[in-house]
C-alpha cells in the first residue's frame, strides 16, 4: 500500500515501542517478545493496520505481528495501535526478507489485497508464488496456513493454482466473502472501501 | 437435465447405434469397440450432447463417450451425433454405477454444469463429492484429470475444496472463463445460455 507522505514519520517510527527496530534478533525467539507461546500469526502488507489491530484486539491469546515495508504507512498504523496492546508488534520491512526475520515460529500468515503484479514478468514477486511458498516453508512453524483476500480476479486464480501445485490444500475458498455470514471476518481498510462499490472479494485459505 | 418428454424415444433409443445397450460389457475394454487405444475421456451429464459431439469433432484422435441417465435427453444427443463419427458412443446410466461400467480405461472427466445439489444433505450426491471422487479412482487409468464447468458458485467452491482434500491439484481455475481467450472452449447448451444473461461461467481443471 502507498500512501501520501506523512512528515513526522521518523518521530512517530522512532518513538514507538509497538514497532520493533532490531527484528532480526528475534529471529527464531519472537515468543519473548510476546511473554508467552501462544501461536504467532502475521500479516504480511498490513497497510494502515486495521485488519491486524482488529484481530489483536478481538483474539488476546493469539500473537500478531504486521509487517509493512512503507514508512509512512506504517506510522499511520502506528497511531491506531491502542497502548496496552500486548499481543501485536509491528514491523517495517520488505517481505523478501522473512526469513532473515522468522525461523520456524509462524502459525498463520495472513495476506489481504496484496499487490496482484499484473505483468507476468513480476509474477515471482506476488506473495502467493513459489518462491515465496519457499520462504514461508522456513518460517512456519508447522500445519502451515496462509489466508488470502484479495478483489482481484487475476492474482486469486493464480493464488489457487499456487498453492496448490505446491502442495497446499484448499480448506475454504469464497469468490464473495461478504455474501457469506457464517465466516468470522475483519475487514481491511481496502475491503471496506471495494465491498461498498459492489465489488465481490475473493477469499481462500490454505493448509499444508 | 430434464426435458420435455420426447414422444418416439424408445424408438430413437432402440435403433441408434451410437447407443451402447450393454455397457457392463465393455468393461475394461472400451478400446476394443472404439477399434484403436486412444485416450478415452468421458462426460457425466451430457445434455442434448453439444459439448461432447463437439469436441469428438474437433479431436478424432480421442475417444469420447457420453452419459446421461435421462430418456429424452439422451434421445436428443443422439439425434444430433452424425452417423461416420466413430470416436463417439454414447451412454444411458446413473453416474452412481460408473464403476460397473468402466474399470481403469478412463483418462479425464468433464462434468459440465451438473446437479448443484444445493441441500447441504444431498451433497454426496454431487459429481464432484469424495464418494464420486471415490468411485472415480476405479475408472481413471492414470493421472486422474477433472474439468468442470458451471455457473453455481456454491457448487464450484465446493468442487475446489472437495477436490483439493482429496489430493487433486488444481491446475487451471477461472472465475470467468469468457472473459478469457486462451482456452480452447468448448460450449455447451446451457452455457451458451447463461453466458448470453450476462451469468459467468466458473471454470477449473485439476490433476491427481
Amino acid at each position: 500500500m502507498r500512501l501520501r507522505n506523512v512528515k513526522n514519520k521518523e518521530d512517530i517510527l522512532n518513538s514507538s515501542d509497538k514497532l520493533v527496530k532490531n527484528p532480526k534478533d528475534y529471529r527464531g525467539n519472537w515468543n519473548q517478545i510476546f511473554g508467552n507461546n501462544n501461536p504467532i500469526y502475521i500479516e504480511i502488507g498490513m497497510g494502515k493496520g486495521d485488519f491486524i489491530i482488529q484481530n489483536a484486539l478481538k483474539y488476546p491469546n493469539i500473537n500478531f505481528i504486521g509487517i509493512e515495508k512503507f514508512d509512512s504507512v506504517i506510522a499511520r498504523a502506528i497511531q491506531k495501535v491502542p497502548n496496552d496492546l500486548n499481543n501485536l508488534f509491528l514491523i517495517r520491512m520488505d517481505a523478501l526478507d522473512i526469513e532473515s526475520i522468522f525461523d520456524k515460529e509462524i502459525n498463520r500468515i495472513y495476506l489481504n489485497f496484496s499487490d496482484p503484479w499484473p505483468k507476468k514478468r513480476h509474477w515471482d514477486r506476488r506473495l502467493t508464488s513459489r518462491k515465496f511458498l519457499q520462504r514461508y516453508d522456513n518460517i512456519f512453524k508447522k500445519n502451515p496456513e496462509i489466508i488470502q483476500k484479495t478483489d482481484n480476479v487475476d492474482l486469486f486464480q493464480y493464488s489457487v493454482v499456487s498453492l496448490s501445485q505446491y502442495g497446499y490444500k484448499i480448506e475454504q475458498i469464497l469468490l464473495d466473502l461478504h455474501s457469506n455470514t457464517d465466516i468470522d471476518n475483519i475487514t481491511t481498510e481496502y475491503e471496506h472501501r471495494f465491498s461498498s462499490q459492489g465489488i465481490k472479494i475473493l477469499y481462500l485459505s490454505a493448509r499444508k
